[in-house]
């Protein structure tokens, strides 16, 4: 499956497009009324409403931009990778490990899985990036931890949980969707990124809240040696 | 698989987004020009700019709706149908008809298809006004054909053929993606909701451009009965 230093496109898969247009819906409609309004308004007032109307446009010229990058074909070059190996680097380097909560890693060996390192750090990162946000806004975690196994099925799995933490269906329903977020200063683009980079790689993204709290991503990844091992 | 009555809901599939994004950035790029060349021009000259910014602001919205419309989730109601009976109602009743090129049908019986049929109308009538838009541009066209068969994979097929027009790669590269077109007064969704409700249905659609010339567009489908005849 992976050919060495051959990098590949990977076309954009189907995705939940509608927190993006409502976005769009926003941007744009704000820049609509306010050239409405700057049209009929006198000309002392009209620079009010042009002022409105270019920052509006200027939203949504920054999210049109985002989808562009989400949704066009990403290039990747695979390599045969140790998941775990990878896992700990991004996770012993990210802010969130030298926070006020503590980071525990456990990790399997022997998971080789063809994947572009650049990218799959990418989709940690933006997960650990999560739980930093998370934790500055509730502060309630009591342990994160950071994971590798290999699943009954004969696939990698790369997991990041979050205990102690409570989260409603509500609060979770659309992550991973482009442009979701709950933040009024986010894009909602990370989660999505993380999906866009699994999927790529041939993987799933899993988002658990569990009743007792917290939450979990879970990546599964197909193993560069299942094949041999007579894994589907 | 068919459930008599009950409306499903199918989901976006992957598509090639960069006709929108092209759209978007030629609409929404005018719009902010305008803008700022409003915001600097003197009071006299702004409306000029304004009434510009105005008519990208609302190219882009209609863009946007459109968009909308493609991506969101698709509601159907499958039922069992004949499409060749479907398919000769259709072309029969279609503008194409009757218009100076004659339309053949060759089509198969037997055909039981598990479809909503107000949208199969739809996907189908999308090809045939893509017909009568090619014959009034270059008028060249011998012969259309509309033909219903079982293929060899046992799937139900369903194309539309146009013979006597030659046509480049270039010409038809974009095909099916959403807002592709050559036309400056369309917008290009018609083959994308063609691509959309076969997909839904479980089908695909190729777009043929044969070396002789011509066109053809070959949908197929899933037959209703082929599971039990032994069929994948």
């Amino acid at each position: 499956m992976v050919d060495e230093n051959k990098p590949i496109m990977i076309p954009c898969p189907a995705f939940d497009w509608s927190f993006f247009v409502h976005n769009m819906r926003n941007s744009i409609g704000v820049a609509s009324v306010s050239l409405d309004s700057a049209l009929k308004a006198t000309p002392e007032l009209r620079e009010k409403h042009l002022q409105l109307a270019h920052a509006a446009v200027k939203n949504a010229v920054a999210d049109l931009e985002s989808f562009n990058e989400i949704s066009r074909p990403l290039e990747m070059t695979p390599r045969k990778e140790d998941l775990s190996a990878l896992a700990r680097d991004v996770a012993c380097g990210h802010p969130v490990a030298s926070g006020s909560v503590p980071m525990g890693t456990d990790l399997a060996g022997g998971l080789v899985v063809g994947l572009d390192a650049k990218l799959m750090r990418q989709a940690l990162t933006a997960v650990l990036d999560n739980c930093l946000e998370a934790l500055a806004e509730a502060g309630a975690s009591s342990a994160i931890s950071v994971a590798t196994s290999r699943d009954p099925a004969g696939r990698a799995v790369l997991s990041v949980s979050m205990t102690g933490r409570s989260a409603s269906d509500d609060r979770f329903g659309g992550l991973g969707a482009p442009f979701f977020t709950r933040k009024a200063n986010k894009r909602g683009l990370g989660l999505a990124w993380t999906q866009r980079i699994v999927q790529a790689h041939g993987g799933t993204v899993e988002f658990r809240t569990p009743a007792e709290g917290g939450f979990a991503v879970v990546m599964s990844l197909p193993l560069e040696n299942a094949g041999k091992q007579g894994a589907a």
